[in-house]
């Protein structure tokens, strides 16, 4: 039987304050805590529905020591989803690691993109493009936010973000760097190289001037009609679609 | 001064019956009711801050007759935003009409995509494209739900839906009919025509099995890494990129 003091402990999970303290954070959903548990992250707790536990059997032989069954409301009282009948895990953080990069493989950057669904949607996308790594700015959404690992439908088990002072890093990188621009080269007829790292900007002032200082390549995807913009998760996979 | 009766019936028009019995529906925040009021659209009424009126005296100059100032108290009680510091308008909904299919225009079929996020999105995406007209199952989300108008950011304004049971209508349809599958044609190699309809399918099942009949062509967007899949709005974007 789990505690109340417990489920109370996970619930603060949602503040990240609590999320940075105690280097754990929520996974909700049957889908995201299936790959969660065929992932390499460590999972502290499990809670689920009996009926979710019945469908998936796996879960009870490889994690019995910490799966606790409990009920469809204590489960939605506890997450932050307006209905949640299957499952919550609770996981560790991983550290902050500047990736390794290589030449031939694309890297993300995301400078100051704020919206947790637009970056959960991005990890999406990079994951459905075979990109291991995100380098973001550090007032990008939160990697561990619910609403970021909810909208990665399960991607944030394979690919990894670093958090870093952009500039900085941009300065010592030397990797060919693309952004993405309203007046860059049209990417229909741009000569792409695979790798590199690809900077995505924010959703209303676009790359910062500071950033836009590195790119060594203004891509633009081109428009055919007359909206104003292209919603920075959609730009990003047209560019990944594109450059990969 | 505008009335608390009048204020309530702009309020009730969040809701779908109400907007099918008045004909009108809410379009909300700066930029959106910008679009509105370069548009074909007939407005009925506007109500917003005296700050968002000082910034564009073209609204008071084309718009004075339905022009009403209010407190932004008052308009976000109106309306959907959780703020709203500047404007909203109700605008009269257009007939649902066919529109005409051209053999060099791309036009977008929507087969039960649900969610109003999704479909504005979309909406964006089809006008960036130069894509005028969508068509749509009855079950696809309502094109004047506030959240699908707010998701355009005022492209609703330059794109047409019409609502119908799509089997009937593709049955009737001479265009070369394209729809999006995790089994078709990659679309990196397929040698693409310039027109014809492109079909979404739902956020879960995709594509349903009556109107898979009238395809006459899968695609594909080649997969690199693990990603089940992709956001509907998000593989449409791709499959414009490719198409248009």
């Amino acid at each position: 039987m789990i505690t109340k003091a417990k489920l109370k402990d996970i619930k603060s999970l949602q503040l990240k304050k609590n999320r940075q303290e105690q280097q754990c954070f929520l996974v909700e959903g049957a889908k995201s805590v299936l790959e969660l548990v065929h992932s390499d992250f460590e999972i502290e707790t499990i809670i689920c529905t009996e009926s979710f536990l019945s469908q998936y059997d796996e879960i009870e032989k490889k994690m019995s020591q910490v799966v606790n069954v409990v009920s469809e409301k204590i489960l939605t009282t506890v997450g932050t989803f307006k209905n949640n009948t299957q499952a919550l895990a609770v996981a560790t953080t991983k550290p902050n690691l500047a990736p390794k990069l290589l030449n031939d493989k694309l890297v993300l950057v995301m400078d100051d993109v704020r919206d947790p669904g637009n970056l959960g949607t991005i990890i999406r996308i990079a994951d459905w493009y075979g990109i291991a790594n995100i380098i973001a700015s550090e007032t990008t959404a939160e990697f561990y936010n619910p609403k970021v690992i909810s909208a990665t439908m399960g991607s944030f088990t394979r690919v990894g973000m670093y958090y870093t002072h952009l500039p900085t890093f941009l300065m010592n990188c030397k990797t060919q760097v693309s952004g993405a621009f309203m007046d860059g080269e049209n990417i229909h007829n741009a000569k792409l190289s695979k790798g590199g790292l690809l900077v995505m900007g924010n959703e209303s002032n676009g790359i910062s001037t500071e950033v836009e200082a590195f790119v060594t390549r203004k891509l633009t995807i081109p428009k055919f009609g007359k909206a104003e913009s292209l919603n920075v998760a959609v730009a990003t996979a047209i560019m990944c679609d594109r450059l990969v």
